[in-house]
């Protein structure tokens, strides 16, 4: 178990300036920690390291820690940081400088490495090319298992060996070959034999979701990227496919609650509010909506006060059946449990859910009122109970649109599904109970 | 591009029984699929392909398909599907059957296999030793590089062969070589001189969530996993993790909506309706509090029927304003952004959002409710700034405590964070316009 057992000790010693056995530190540990030292402290810290650790660090470290140590470092400096890097862990943190600043680090590097990561940073980073590395083994097909072994030896830079890609002269993507079959082959033999023509492959532009989703499918440690006349360009490792896994995950986490962040908690407070505030505007004005909504029943409020006291329960289960029906929605839609072709089979089934639990919390709720307020029972039950179908309904039906529509549903279930459902929720049940009274 | 181009023409072929070219469909798009066919247009697929990739298949369909084929196979016919299974993948299939049967499908497979995973199954599913494979290279630190590598290459049963792992006499961990450093190794080389001997690994019995978030902590493709003495079991492999992160991620995505399930589109109605009943309940428990709260008020409202009109956007605010808080740190907690020495600056930095929040809404609510109901703009304003304040506080500090007292932050978050908040903002609203008229 290297995992570092102690933190608060580590931290105290990274603060106090004691990197005494700190080579024994793995790089990942001392990046995660950088949040816990001052800007002062950090410096220190990094320029204690040789240039090598002090680039695996930045690289593994937080974005906005990231962008603090780039903005505090001379150029020159930061180059010989980012110029030790893979390719595309470079074009990584490159990609997240302004234009102006990027170009200068680039400037200053030496003329491969920069090359490199100037055409890594082409590609848009939440695409397949924006993933990849280009350092992988690429051979032709005529070479013998054995020459393909010592090729894979020598490749120094390699991030990925367990694979040997095939090209023709074109640079077209053939097929694939595992290093463990390489092994096993006779080794006079031709790759053009031992070689798996059925590769599965993901395009420059293809989003980098759906290259996690291939990836995960098909349990893949690597995947080819090829361009649109299948020429072969780079493998997207599976140590990004992680990190992209992860970061979709939270996207959507974090969209469903109304809120934009990469790792909020490491952002300062300002940061924080601006990227709550749009989803929270949605949830006022939909309030005030709500308002001018119970300003029409004025007069049955007026007449039976108690009316009102059942406002928060039905807002709260129409929202919160909605949630649960938009957030099965969007999750499905993720991981690949939603298919297209499934679209109308989830809706009739996720309202025959809202269905049940409507007549289910009818039943309940009515029990409940009439130990508060009997002579109104039947009125809120059949109020929730219309307000929970309505919201089941909205909540599967707006994301699958959005899908349908190729509009993020994660961003549009969280603010638009739960207003629409608090207003919707409102009308409904004042509605009923104008009828019933 | 191997993936299916066109699901739907696929899912009519396999409905009709037209399995022809069915050998170029990657396994797991097929089981990806079967939940599109009858029960008896799933038996007819199966049927007609070999016992392997009936298996390979079986072993990648969703946990529900896969107990209902379970239940239509005879017990012989399952023992054989998962008799060529890898032992890791087929005691999860086994896990998740009742004792008994899982004990007769072992009863009727051959020894080798029965053993292994009757060893696998006395783990907790949720564990390192649930997660592993034994199927890996094991070598003693006296072989050559040379041998090795012949052991490499001999060892066909073995998941993953990047690693060869180094253990002592009494079956300790004492290193592990990459495949690749083998090759680039002198042939004559003993382990002992290129072996690492500081390697990370994961005891028996942690969490599957703590082993993903390792393994993609050190973007490790396989994690060796030892007993409380280092002694080696097995590994845990990168595609068993790409599963745990994706199940973890669903985990906490559904918990905070409220909803229980692995792939819920995939039950039947009435499961899906029961994993949804508690956090309700919760929701009506509570809803029923906030009407014996607003009953408190009768007089008030009586004399000020408009103070209801603003009594969902209250509560709408004050509940996003806490999921917002909430999701935050569970997620926060889940990739490991949060760690237990920043409890405190995590809580001081979320109330610190939420005193900005209630500071901008303070004013804007005010506006809005002058254009609604002039007289009480200001009461609503004041009433719904506490509400936020309050709504964040609880928001960020159930899920940190909760965390502490070793009970999952997601599953306090959903529920009792949203009804909390729902209860104490009408309180708060009301008590503060009580005041201030």
């Amino acid at each position: 178990m290297n995992d570092v057992d102690n933190v608060e000790v580590l931290i105290e010693r990274l603060r106090v300036g004691d990197f005494e056995n700190l080579e024994k530190i793995p790089d990942v540990e001392i990046a995660y920690l950088l949040p816990d030292l001052s800007d002062a402290q950090q410096d220190r810290l990094l320029i204690s390291l040789d240039k090598e650790r002090r680039a695996e660090i930045l690289s593994e470290a937080d974005d906005s820690v990231q962008k603090s140590i780039i903005d505090r470092f001379e150029t020159a400096q930061v180059a010989e940081m980012i110029g030790e890097l893979a390719p595309d862990d470079g074009a990584d943190i490159l990609e997240a400088l302004p234009d102006k600043e990027s170009r200068e680090v680039l400037n200053q590097m030496d003329s491969a490495s920069s090359k490199e990561m100037e055409e890594l940073l082409h590609h848009d980073p939440e695409s397949a090319g924006g993933l990849m590395t280009p350092d992988c083994i690429l051979l032709n097909a005529e070479y013998t298992a054995e020459e393909a072994i010592h090729a894979a030896r020598d490749a120094l830079d390699a991030e990925m060996v367990a694979y040997v890609y095939i090209v023709d002269s074109q640079g077209r993507l053939e097929g694939v070959v595992s290093l463990r079959h390489l092994l096993m082959a006779n080794p006079s033999a031709l790759l053009s034999d031992i070689i798996v023509r059925d590769v599965v492959s993901v395009h420059l532009d293809d989003h980098k979701s759906s290259v996690a989703e291939l990836a995960m499918k098909y349990h893949y440690v690597a995947l080819p990227v090829v361009d649109e006349e299948n020429r072969f360009k780079g493998i997207v490792t599976v140590d990004d496919i992680m990190d992209v896994m992860e970061e979709e995950a939270s996207e959507d986490i974090f969209r469903l609650a109304g809120t934009e962040s990469g790792s909020p908690t490491l952002e300062s407070v300002m940061s924080r509010v601006k990227k709550r505030l749009p989803y929270l505007l949605v949830t006022l004005v939909g309030g005030g909506m709500a308002a001018l909504i119970l300003r029409q029943f004025k007069n049955e409020i007026e007449a039976l006060v108690m009316l009102s006291y059942f406002i928060p329960v039905v807002i709260g289960m129409a929202g919160n059946v909605g949630v649960q029906c938009s957030t099965v929605v969007v999750r499905g839609l993720a991981t690949g449990e939603i298919i297209p072709s499934r679209f109308s089979k989830v809706f009739v089934h996720e309202v025959k859910v809202g269905l049940s639990l409507s007549f289910v919390f009818c039943l309940l709720s009515s029990l409940i009122v009439y130990f508060i307020e009997p002579s109104i029972a039947i009125t809120v039950g059949i109020g929730m109970a219309s307000g929970i179908i309505m919201a089941s309904t909205v909540g599967t039906a707006v994301p699958l649109f959005c899908e349908k529509m190729d509009f993020d549903p994660a961003l549009a279930a969280g603010p638009f599904v739960t207003t629409t459902n608090d207003m919707l929720g409102v009308l409904v049940y004042l509605q009923v109970a104008k009828w019933l009274i």
